[in-house]
């Protein structure tokens, strides 16, 4: 099951606000559909978004239907502003588009029709890439796994949150293809249930035993000494090893520690963004309230009632045990250990 | 509004299952029904179950028709059995039966209808009686409250949890009588969404500022500083100090710890087991798979997963601040502290 996939000049994406129940395909021919499936997480996970952006860019670009390289750049350049405003969090978003643009000048082709074809190369490549960097996160992260090890993970960070095989879920399939008989507890992760919509839907596809549990019961589960280490995503990670993550990702690090598990975070280095000093730096996306305050359509809270709902929350680098990545494990002191990656 | 009242010789409740949507009252005529409404949550709450419990014992004494005292007492006994059995965590569901047991057993009255109305007075005296344990805790704990406190609260632990007022919302009453302008975070508290459906409900309806997070934001919302204080209630606390309450609070208490925020529990004595030394020795109801996989009757979890579902939690005693009972604030150690109450 293909995440997204480029076919007949579009990008065609898995629906995934419509799993488990509906597998359908949504394709989008132009720039304003992308974008409109990452803002209504159609399509969504950091690298997931970033490599729907690139697509989105060549939709963008191809019709403003620049007639040379001047008019080509600007377009370009437009629609990877307008792209990039879908989703503050994952830095993931910005990086494939910044990585497009930095393709397009270090061209010296005038041809727009060389240029779309150029861009589109890069999105292909970045689709590639990510999958060929989740199965090397996979490979370091294995050796963290013990055998039997019974792993929480947190929201979905699989094969759907990338362009395949998945970043935290890499990890545990990688870990399960070495024979190490792993079993998964997926917290639902409310509001949007990825957890319990997409990580168990992965699990149970991938024949890992998987259990759902809702969000606060990660802390009794782990006081019942049920959990033997902790895995989960990234969105953005700053230079001193602070992780944004789907919210609760904090609340479990808390847990994690309290009961002395480690807790793992699995990110490709196009996550990493040494550019910000610290967590504090990350900007946090807020959703609407009806995510919270609505079940399926339907209210479940009082009216009248307020609600806060960030999508993200940042976990303070001394909770994590360790940063796995493409390129290697990186341990804490974070601030040395990520730039030297 | 009552969360429950005896009219016309049946015991009449407020359906919690429906709200806040729907405002709608059952009537139960025999101790069956009551039982039903136990189980599937109608009524649910540690003092509430007590009370509606002792009323389902009047009713099913009655049915029985006993002819004298040896099967008066003999149906009382069995009528309590199997209501006790109805759900096994909190410890007013036994504390409530074996009062208006020993209440009988004292009488030497021989007529049925006198012993009925014997358990029929204890009943009421029940519900009475909480109100009352609920305003004397409510005006023991708002010393604990400081003006302008920012408070969060798990689960439903409000009027609707007893007979009335409340115990931890008892607290947040009192302290805003008091003139102490509290504004209230309610975890929504997966599966059944007691914070978001009830406890929203009754601070919107009480004119108290209430904003509604996930149960996986309280530790991005205590990291940010937005709250100065935790207040729960209990379904049964050990002689140790340990408190079984719904699932999560643990986490909450982890998480307060982890801020250096107080961390109270508010329950009537009743709630108070002396006979059980740790809360190790409290049993804890797991419930049905589907209270997790479905929402609003439709499925969200990929077919195929397990489920792991109990209702409650114990959050050990080193993590509570204080215990608020209608006797007064208990402090560590609780070994001494609960007995002298």
């Amino acid at each position: 099951m293909d995440t997204m996939r480029w076919e007949d000049d579009a990008l065609v994406l898995l629906d995934q606000t419509k799993l488990p129940a509906v597998v359908e395909y949504i394709s989008c021919r132009d720039c304003d559909s992308v974008a409109g499936a990452i803002r209504s997480l159609q399509v969504r996970g950091a690298p997931a978004i970033g490599a729907a952006a690139a697509y989105g860019l060549v939709l963008g670009v191809r019709q403003a239907q620049p007639e040379n390289r001047t008019e080509f750049l600007a377009a370009a350049e437009e629609t990877a502003r307008f792209l990039a405003a879908t989703r503050p969090t994952a830095v993931n978003l910005a990086w494939a588009l910044n990585r497009l643009l930095t393709r397009l000048r270090a061209s010296d082709a005038a041809d727009p029709q060389e240029l779309t074809a150029l861009l589109l190369a890069e999105a292909h490549a970045i689709c590639g890439e990510d999958v060929a960097a989740n199965k090397r996160m996979g490979n370091f992260g294995r050796e963290l796994v013990p055998p039997g090890a019974r792993i929480l993970t947190h929201c979905n960070a699989g094969a759907l949150a990338t362009a395949g095989y998945g970043t935290a879920l890499g990890v545990i399939r990688a870990a399960q293809e070495a024979g190490k008989h792993v079993s998964v507890y997926a917290d639902e992760t409310r509001p949007l249930l990825q957890g319990a919509r997409l990580t168990a839907w992965e699990m149970v596809q991938e024949g890992i035993p998987v259990t759902v549990i809702t969000d606060n019961m990660a802390g009794y589960l782990m006081a019942r000494g049920m959990v033997d280490l902790v895995i989960v995503g990234a969105d953005r990670i700053a230079a001193n090893g602070d992780v944004a993550n789907k919210i609760g990702t904090y609340g479990v690090a808390v847990l994690a520690k309290e009961h002395g598990l480690p807790f793992y975070v699995a990110a490709p280095v196009s996550t990493i963004d040494l550019s910000l000093d610290s967590g504090a730096d990350i900007p946090i996306e807020e959703r609407a309230p009806e995510e919270v305050t609505h079940l399926a359509g339907r209210p479940v809270a009082a009216p009248g009632v307020r609600v806060w709902n960030p999508a993200f929350d940042v976990t303070p680098a001394r909770l994590v045990t360790a940063i796995i990545t493409d390129r290697g494990v990186a341990r804490p002191p974070y601030r040395e250990s990520l730039k030297r990656l």
